[in-house]
């Protein structure tokens, strides 16, 4: 991104409110809406210099593992539209879930989603709520019997807590886990015993917490077996061959939007044999035929979604995407790798993830003085998941690479000053 | 409202985006982000007129039923900080749920809602997904045994749901149903057996396609049992006893913010008898030991839900709001009863809603004429639910009187024309 200079309108898009500085705390019922025929009428040019030097922007450099940072460009036009999505006379979150204008958003946010993973048609994509932690329920009351085996790959928190869950409903089994090496392995796909009569496979591509990620996919040993994903931390970062796959699940808030959307790719024909005591909320069945809009779907966050998808379109897709993450993770992997032990990754090297990158220091007692130093330089959320402690970078798809190499120069100025 | 001048400052709390016309299609790539450094240095000066007359609004006069209009005031504030949250250097939707920031809008938004609706300390407030229909099946997963038997009053479309998907899990009956007529009344209290054992009795406090509310509330017959009351479409919009209840839960996306909130505000010692099969995220013991932060919340819908509280307050708590409900409720109900049978509403006059307000015409012929050109004068989303045809005009908190105001004038201005 090159510094550059624009100038443009207070236009309809953009409606400012008048605001008065006083405590939060306080109501804010004065603020008082702008007309058009003013802003219509009364054009206010403004010049703003756009730079990539992170450090002169108003937002911090935000490392956080989910909600996590969302792009710029995403942001700004979801402000713009906030307050009158194009000349609709309303916000997308007060539009009604069953009118045109958010049936034109959810459906462009489906089309941009198949284009972006090249989803086949034997596909459907679900728009749903309740997380990835909703659908570890959700999986096995629709997808087997009670009685019927199925087996789970557990390369991290999350895979654990997807099979801990499947324990009420069917009759799960771990055929490998990474506990015993603190989750920094992925089994080789010949290392582990898949059970022949299992209805499916359940991975964890990336485990958000140890940064461990699958860079190829094991095949279920059972012909009428399948594969099943949960993506929420790498969703969108790569291409996939959803093919290779029965159901791909993931929740929005790393990758492609805020929090409150659970995105759902299920082969059509896994679809229609949820058990009688199914809520109706997780039968895949009533969402599908009613295109996520059985009861409201949770609106703007679709449409934020849509925004992200639109955007990752524009940049080429995903083989670009995963060009750019490729090219982040490395120079942050390599700064940890050449620092002498001073960082340390515990994570496998064929395995570590592009997404979410924990860390040591040599010396344990200098990570909180890390961390409140990144701080002090904008750096935040930097601070490792309370389970395994030290530090955790996400650099998700809408980290820039200026961002990263910020705090690759902060790691070796630290080490500098403290080796 | 009168009419008002205002200047205001573009200042750090509200981030412009440089947009250049073109195809909504397009991608928006190009769009560059402001400096602070600009906006601190060459703050612009815009003056700008705030009017109560709806026809000079950008925006439309909108009776959507939910996702409905939202507090202008509210989307100028949510608007304003999209970009960059108080200073935080962050969206409110790129919060760490665990972060301080976002901890303080979550605490902020429970205690301004147990303020509104005087929660006893007793109750606990859950911010959850999924809206009233996963409560459907919450409710008896968490309250009640397989054999247990519960009683339902079903004055609308939305009672009934929940009877069914409670069949699922226990031994619900239908102590009254209001289907013989159409959904238009409430049943005296002591118009319908209850069964002396019944776990619990459940109402919909507000049926939002037949526009059918209830005045007062039914004292369960089982001196162990309780009230459980969907309150969807009329939360918050005017005082209500909490006491009087076990749970009251409510989608968001009609009074207090946009879909993908679902509140639940549940008596204490109800909580911690979830059955062994219910999924953890339907578990409202989960979720109360975790403060609703179990796993990742609808952060930014939290946030907005948290704007409209902070806006309720401002406006002199839920009594104003009532009073300024009934007013407007008023004028439109008159308008109907006094239209000579030109416009009918079928609801009977003691339990008509405040919010939902279904009409016909006399000659059903002309509704669709009615609706398109209401539609003209940029008053949208006037048709009745698909179930029920005819129109309904929702009139919930955001609606402004002089919304209700150009709606009447406009229909008696048509029954002139066609009468």
């Amino acid at each position: 991104m090159a510094a550059s200079t624009n100038s443009f309108l207070v236009g309809n898009q953009t409606q400012i409110p008048s605001l008065k500085p006083k405590p939060i705390s306080q109501s804010f019922l004065h603020l008082t809406k702008p007309t058009t025929t003013t802003t219509r009428t009364k054009p206010v040019s403004i010049r703003c210099a756009s730079t990539a030097t992170v450090g002169s922007d108003p937002r911090v450099t935000n490392f956080a593992a989910g909600p996590a940072a969302l792009p710029e460009n995403v942001l700004l036009r979801a402000q713009s539209e906030l307050y009158n999505w194009r000349g609709s006379g309303m916000s997308v979150m007060e539009m009604s879930h069953r009118g045109k204008e958010f049936l034109s958003i959810i459906q462009k946010a489906e089309s941009d989603l198949r284009q972006l993973l090249q989803i086949p048609s034997e596909y459907s994509v679900l728009f749903l709520q309740g997380g990835a932690t909703t659908q570890f329920a959700a999986l096995p009351l629709n997808l087997c019997k009670p009685d019927d085996p199925v087996d789970y790959v557990v390369t991290g928190s999350w895979g654990d807590k997807a099979f801990k869950e499947a324990q009420k409903y069917c009759d799960p089994k771990v055929v490998w886990s990474g506990k015993a090496e603190k989750y920094t392995k992925v089994p080789s796909f010949d290392g582990f015993e898949q059970n022949p009569d299992a209805k499916y496979l359940h991975i964890c591509a990336n485990e958000t917490i140890h940064g461990v990620e699958f860079k190829d996919y094991p095949v279920p040993k059972n012909p009428n077996g399948f594969l099943i994903a949960d993506m929420s931390s790498n969703f969108c970062s790569k291409p996939v061959d959803v093919s290779k796959f029965g159901v791909i699940y993931a929740g929005a808030q790393k990758n492609v939007g805020p929090s409150g959307v659970t995105i759902v790719i299920i082969r059509k024909d896994l679809i229609g044999n949820a058990r009688d005591v199914t809520p109706v909320m997780l039968d895949y069945k009533i969402h599908d035929e009613n295109s996520s809009l059985y009861n409201t779907p949770p609106c703007f966050g679709i449409y934020m979604c849509g925004l992200v998808f639109d955007d990752l379109l524009a940049q080429g897709g995903l083989e670009e995407v995963e060009k750019k993450n490729q090219r982040k993770a490395k120079i942050l992997y390599d700064a940890i790798d050449e620092s002498r032990g001073f960082f340390r990754c515990p994570v496998e090297k064929s395995v570590r993830s592009l997404m979410n990158v924990p860390f040591t220091l040599e010396k344990p007692e200098l990570e909180a003085e890390f961390i409140k130093e990144a701080a002090k330089e904008k750096m935040v959320q930097l601070k490792g998941h309370r389970s395994v402690g030290g530090m955790r970078a996400s650099i998700y798809n809408a980290m820039p690479l200026a961002g990263v190499e910020k705090l690759v120069a902060f790691m070796k100025e630290f080490q500098a000053r403290h080796a």
